[in-house]
C-alpha cells in the first residue's frame, strides 16, 4: 500500500487539473450564443468533482489512448451527469434550489428552460462522441456511444432515478436500495471506466477486472454520499443535505447504521483495489480515486 | 405529374404499414418491465403519423439499404420525436393533457415520471443507432448518431423549442418564425432524409438535392400544421388546437393570413418535388410524402 501515498499526491494535483481541463473543453465545444447555450453552460461548467472525467481519462491514459480524445469522451459523460442533475433538481423531482454552491439551472433560467437545457446536454454528449475528432476509429466512436447510451438510459441511470422516485416512502430493503443505486450512480461510474477501456482499445474480455473495480467504487461512492448527507456540511457540499430522510427515502445509513455503512464502504474500496492487483504503477491514479471516494468531505 | 396518382396509392398503403412496422419495432426493442418502460411505451407506441420513419425508410430503400436496418434507425428518430412531445406537453412547457387522442405521458404517469420517460427515450434512440444490429458498418452507425444528435440538440430541435418559448408574446417576424420552425421541426425531418442517405451510403456530396427536398417539405409541414391548428378538427388531431394564438405565439397563418400561407405551402411542395427531378420512379414515395404533407387533415 506504500504506492498510495504517492498516488494521493498525484490525486491532489490531478483533481483540480482535470476540473480545469473539463471546463476548458466544455467552453470550447458547448454552443455559445443564446439563452439555451447560457443555461447549458451554467449546468455544465464550473462545478462538481469531475469524478467521471477523472475515471475515464485515467483508464484511457493507462491503456495508451490519446489524451485529447479521452477528454472529449470525458465531457460527453460529464454532460450526461450534468443533465441528470438539472432534471433531478427540477421542482417536479427533488426540487433543489442550489447545486454546486450556485442556483440550480431552473432557479437561474426557469423551469421549461431547465428541461430543455438538460435535453440539449444529452444530445450534446452523443454528438461529441460520434464526432470523428473523438476518435479516428469509427468502431471506437460507435462503441463509446453504445456504452454511454446504455448506461444513461432505462436500464441504467434513468432507470435508477425512476426506482428512486418509486421507492419514496416505501420500506426498501438493502438489496432493493443497492440495485437502485447501482443503476442511478453506479452505471455511469462504470461507463466512465468502460469508455476509457474502449478508447484504449482493450478488448471486452480484458475489461473484467476494471468492471469489478468500477462496480465496487460505484457502490462505495453512494454509501459515502449517504454518510455525507447524514453528517456532512451543507456549505462544503454546496447543496441542501438530509433531504433523503425528509422525503422518506431509504439510504444505506438508514439501513445499516453509520458505523456499519462506513465499514461497508471501506470493504468495497479494499475489494476495488484488489481488482487492480494485475496492474502496476500505471493504475495508481485509479487506486487513489478509490480511496478518495470514501475519504472526501463533499 | 401522372406518376403521383400511383404514388398516392402507394402512400395510402404505406402510411398504415409503416405505422405497424414502427410499433412492432418499438415493441421489440423498448424495455418491457416496470413503470419507466410503461411510460416510454405509452409515449412511443400507437400514435403519430410516423412521418419521420416514412421519410427515413423511403430514402434508405431508394438507395438500396437493408429494410430492417432502416427500421431500426427509423424508431431511433421517432424515439427522439416522441421524447420531445413528452417534454413539450409538460405543465412547465405547453401543458397539454392530451396527445394522439390519449392522455399525454405526464397525465397518465405523473410529472417526474414523464421527465424521466422522455430522458430515457432519448438515450434509447442513440443506443439503438450505435448497436451493431443497425448496421454492420461502424462508420454508418457513428454517422447516424452524429446526424441525429446534431439535429436533436441545441443547434436543432431543442434550440428551436427554446426560441419558441422565448418568442411567446413577442412580435416575431417571418424570418424569425421561419428560423425557429426550421430548427424545431425542420431539423428532425431533414435528419430523417439524411439518415436514410447515410444508410444508403450516399456520399455527402450526393445529398444536396435530398437536403433541399427535406428543407422545403419541413417548412411546408409546419405551415400546414399552423393551418390545421387554425382551422382543423380537434377530434381528428387528437390534441387541443388553437393554443398558439392563446399563448401569444406567432404562426405562419398569423403572419401571412390563411390564403397566402396555403399558397406558400403549395409553392414549397412544388420546389421540393423539383429537387427530386434527377430521380425516377424510385422517388415516388418521397413525392407522395411531399403532397401528403400539405393535404393531410391531421
Amino acid at each position: 500500500m506504500a504506492a498510495l501515498t504517492g498516488a494521493d499526491r498525484i490525486l491532489a494535483e490531478t483533481l483540480p487539473a482535470i476540473a480545469r481541463e473539463v471546463d476548458a473543453m466544455f467552453d470550447a465545444l458547448l454552443p455559445a450564443e443564446g439563452k439555451l447555450a447560457k443555461a447549458m453552460r451554467h449546468a455544465a461548467i464550473g462545478g462538481g468533482k469531475r469524478l467521471r472525467p477523472l475515471l475515464l481519462t485515467a483508464t484511457a491514459t493507462m491503456h495508451g489512448a490519446d489524451r485529447t480524445n479521452a477528454l472529449r469522451a470525458a465531457i460527453a459523460i460529464e454532460a450526461i451527469h450534468a443533465y441528470s442533475l438539472v432534471h433531478d433538481d427540477l421542482p417536479c423531482m427533488d426540487d433543489d434550489a442550489m447545486r454546486h454552491g450556485k442556483p440550480s439551472t431552473h432557479t437561474a433560467f426557469g423551469y421549461a428552460e431547465a428541461v430543455l437545457a438538460g435535453d440539449a446536454l444529452q444530445s450534446f454528449a452523443f454528438e461529441v462522441l460520434a464526432d470523428p475528432a473523438t476518435s479516428g476509429d469509427p468502431f471506437v466512436r460507435a462503441e463509446l456511444v453504445l456504452v454511454l447510451a446504455s448506461a444513461a438510459g432505462a436500464q441504467g441511470m434513468v432507470g435508477g432515478q425512476m426506482l428512486d422516485i418509486d421507492g419514496e416512502g416505501q420500506a426498501l430493503d438493502l438489496p432493493a436500495v443497492t440495485r437502485m443505486q447501482q443503476l442511478k450512480t453506479g452505471a455511469l461510474l462504470s461507463a466512465a471506466v468502460e469508455m476509457g477501456a474502449v478508447l484504449g482499445k482493450l478488448p471486452p474480455e480484458g475489461r473484467m477486472h476494471l468492471r469489478g473495480y468500477a462496480r465496487d467504487i460505484g457502490l462505495a461512492f453512494q454509501i459515502a454520499d449517504d454518510l455525507l448527507d447524514h453528517a456532512g456540511d451543507e456549505a462544503k457540499a454546496g447543496k441542501a443535505l438530509r433531504k433523503d430522510a425528509a422525503a422518506g427515502k431509504q439510504t444505506f445509513v438508514g439501513l445499516l447504521g453509520e458505523g456499519r455503512a462506513r465499514e461497508q464502504a471501506r470493504m468495497l474500496v479494499d475489494q476495488a483495489l484488489a481488482y487492480l492487483n494485475s496492474y502496476g504503477q500505471e493504475a495508481d491514479l485509479l487506486r487513489a480515486v478509490a480511496r478518495y471516494i470514501v475519504e472526501r468531505d463533499r
